[in-house]
């Protein structure tokens, strides 16, 4: 449409002040401190929704922080799609290691840098946009609901029972997010699996106190020693993960997917440089893409415990601490899983320390099926914009709400994603591409159309 | 001498509100941020040695934090003794689990708590106060020097260098020090060995920045993984070290020494239920007295690596560190240790991670032979003051400086510690007892009148 075309073009510089303008506040949705800030997000997001063209738009109380809901109902005869993102974003540290502030985003060599450019203020920015464009040239082809959610990166606690609650209220056909990664502009892919989550603290408490290392060390067990044991057994020679019963549930792959899968670009040399690794690590028998996609893993994502400060402490600590979490595949179950592994730590645990794991959050994985209209309308709007077909692939993140989706409102998701996996998510300095920002603005508009033809 | 016991019963109370004075400084070393408190601990050490009798007093400059030098010279052909002791303490933290602040002394139940209580403030001041005494009193036997230093929690980084340049001056017959523990009032003991001390930090990179662990993970190790890795593979299922070559030098003790050592009293349910654990650790084939005491250890004094902040964050970590200690007997030299240490954990280093291990401080092991002058000058002031020989027990912790000592100054160190291992060094709730306090008192002096009588 040559209308979307001219809309954008006169008026990109603008949305991407927008955008920046977004991205300073720093809506960090696990630190208390951040509350207030959480709640100016959402009135920002509010108030570009209403300008943007939406009929009305809300900001809804959760137990936790708030969501914002916005619709733009054209006509109940025609299908709905029903836009996810989240206005929350990863806390930002360590800070040392961010090039500029995390919350005063600059523009460098056509990069966004700052802590949601891409995760996920940059995405669903586009949606707001993509509505703009739409309504302003009168050519918007569905009814457009907007769920901006406040509490994703502390896993969507409040989410489930806010989608009972309000389940008339969201009623829609799709559900369209755009919180994922493509390979490249040149070689645009749509995820078409998301893993799930189970997520872990444990605590490994040996002696009462903290005590002196020379008077104690050697009679008693240290806390930070068993941990590392435990941690040391959870993975084999091979990188198989040792938990009893962990991969009964996991669908293989058949020798069919995995040759389709295995014609997207990949470089090892490209990928391990990028990194700064000599060698890649991974579970036997499987390539990088089968590891990162169609096989769960079990990562550590801290571990602190005794002195950690400048210089040298002779102490033998009382505890010791890990965060630990998995990332799951169909049909793996988060419940079940996160319980196998809490029991497997607690059985694993030895006499003379006492181990508390317990859950933080967790998420089912999820699959489109690349049969699916949603899926066709999704891979029609990037051809058209992209000039080829996307290439499905099956990604290593989670968004565990799709699962909640699919259960409450029945119906399926499409991952409609701009990002680029070396965006820095949940990293310092991350990243957007502003090629990708005005791309992914660009395609949207599309995919409604395509989906109100195919469904009409 | 009916003299002493008279003063010090007259001055008591004056002799414990000087000790809480100097404990409401924060001395601690580690830190850059207590420079200034530094300087004004060594002032008042200064301050209370003049006023206890010593002719001249020096605040002498290190490289790092300065030295305080007295002496009362009384007759130069009678023996010297050497005061060692150290005005500098631990950091406090973790803060939290004080009971009350550690720079703020409480005494309560008849026990002085605050950081340097026991170690080494309580123990060094009480030579301070037995100078007093036996000035005043105008007994005074020997010739007395003090070196009280401010880096014994650091390393005693620049001893080295300044005992080399102030031999002369240093010149003594013994050194005496009061920085270990007693088993108790009742069964007096000393130390007639100190455990060596080699101190690695080690650091673990895996990629080079913070990683997604859902879009990388799986496929590119863990450098926290590895660090357990490494860290589980230390000690063997006998919890044995299993660094190649680490007990070579190790002096195995006669069946008869270790017939000795058990004869200490001990009771395993009290050991155990006093440090809350079910089950004690330690290395098969030896009692919990030897393996703190004859025995060489490896203990984590401190890990950190991810994310240790409130909630989940899921990522994939750059880094992982751990601080390391191994505690060292006889034969065994620091500077042997270390590198084998920091060799060994390069060489378990896998291919797919960066491991930089390097020393923070060291120093060898020393004993006091039973048979010397030194030993028997102590054990008779024991005796004298407690109406019971102390049982000569081996020490699990460190005081690196003796074997330095024994090498510039050429003269035997002994051990007259007051302290109880109960006393929570290094740990919140720091403590010493007052009856502790008052009999070290009491007793240093006859100390010095025995070892005047034995070398004259």
């Amino acid at each position: 449409m040559q209308a979307w075309k001219d809309y954008q073009a006169q008026n990109k510089d603008r949305f991407l002040e927008e955008l920046l303008e977004l991205l300073r506040i720093p809506s960090v949705s696990a630190r208390s401190e951040h509350k207030e800030d959480m709640v100016r997000c959402a009135e920002k997001v509010k108030q570009r929704l209403l300008e943007a063209g939406a009929d009305t738009v809300e900001i809804m109380p959760t137990a936790g922080h708030p969501a914002v809901f916005g619709e733009k109902i054209v006509d109940p005869s025609k299908p709905t799609v029903l836009v996810y993102g989240h206005y929350d974003v990863q806390p930002p540290d360590p800070l040392e290691l961010w090039d500029s502030p995390p919350f005063e985003p600059v523009i460098k060599d056509g990069k966004i840098f700052a802590r949601g450019a891409c995760d996920d203020k940059g995405q669903f920015y586009m949606h707001v946009k993509a509505l703009e464009v739409m309504t302003k040239s009168n050519s918007l082809p569905v009814n457009i609901k907007f769920l901006i959610e406040g509490e994703e990166e502390i896993g969507s606690k409040h989410l489930g029972e806010f989608l009972e609650a309000n389940k008339e209220k969201l009623k829609a056909d799709v559900i369209l997010i755009s919180d994922t990664a493509m390979l490249s502009l040149d070689t645009p892919s749509i995820d078409v699996g998301v893993r799930g989550l189970s997520y872990i603290e444990v605590e490994v408490t040996g002696p009462n106190r903290d005590l002196h290392s020379g008077v104690y060390g050697g009679a008693v067990a240290n806390p930070i020693t068993i941990l590392a044991k435990m941690i040391a057994s959870l993975h084999d020679e091979n990188n198989h993960i040792t938990i009893p019963n962990f991969y009964d549930d996991v669908v293989e792959s058949t020798p069919e997917e995995r040759f389709e899968m295995a014609k997207a670009p990949y470089d090892e040399k490209e990928y391990s440089t990028d990194l700064g690794v000599k060698t890649l690590w991974g579970e036997k028998g499987y390539t990088t893409n089968e590891r990162t996609g169609i096989r769960p893993t079990l990562e550590l994502n801290g571990i602190w415990g005794g002195y950690t400060g400048e210089g040298a402490k002779t102490v033998l600590p009382s505890k010791a601490y890990a965060k630990i979490s998995a990332r799951l595949v169909p049909n793996q179950k988060s419940d079940k899983m996160t319980k196998l592994i809490i029991d497997h730590l607690h059985s694993i645990a030895p006499d003379y320390v006492t181990v508390k794991a317990s859950e933080h959050h967790g998420g089912d994985p999820y699959m489109t099926p690349v049969d699916s209209t949603e899926y066709k309308a999704a891979a029609k709007a990037i051809e058209t914009t992209f000039g080829k077909a996307p290439i499905p692939v099956r990604g290593g993140g989670s968004i565990p709400i799709t699962a909640l989706f699919e259960s409450v409102l029945s119906c399926k998701t499409v991952f409609l994603g701009f990002g680029l996996d070396s965006d820095n998510l949940h990293s310092p300095n991350e990243k957007f591409n502003i090629d990708n920002f005005y791309k992914g603005i660009e395609t949207i508009p599309y995919f409604h159309q395509y989906y109100a033809e195919m469904k009409g």
